[in-house]
């Protein structure tokens, strides 16, 4: 089964790497870019049919290991 | 208007992220994870009305900017 889990810093939280690259889209000639917030997105590869288990799983990782639950918020897609 | 760029690695490209977190994944009891891959997600918000012109900027973007074309490929979503 594949899945996708997208991280994003929440909304609040600063988010430096974005507002580079704001500052460099706007400075190489897209001054209509008013905004931008960077995030991660995982793809993985899981063995398991059952689609509610497999989130399940999936939501354990983010919790455990892949997303800092303080700062991030996570998306789970089974794809 | 809002929109989305996903930037991932192309297919046959080594992904040393990936296989971090997959090995990372294993080691903490997720021996199912059979495989994973590390992306970017950019989320814009741009000035404009136009979908197909905003599109069309995006993409200008990611191929003068935001994405490695050599190794990467992106995916455009207008939200």
């Amino acid at each position: 089964m594949k899945a996708r889990i997208k991280i994003m810093l929440k909304n609040g939280v600063l988010d430096p790497q974005g507002e580079a690259i704001k500052h460099a889209l706007n400075n190489i000639g897209f001054e209509n870019v008013t905004g931008v917030r960077q995030g991660k997105v995982i793809e993985l590869e899981i063995d398991g049919s059952d689609k509610g288990q497999v989130r399940s799983e999936l939501d354990k990782m983010c919790n455990k290991l892949l997303a800092n639950t303080v700062i991030e918020n996570f998306e789970i897609e089974i794809l």
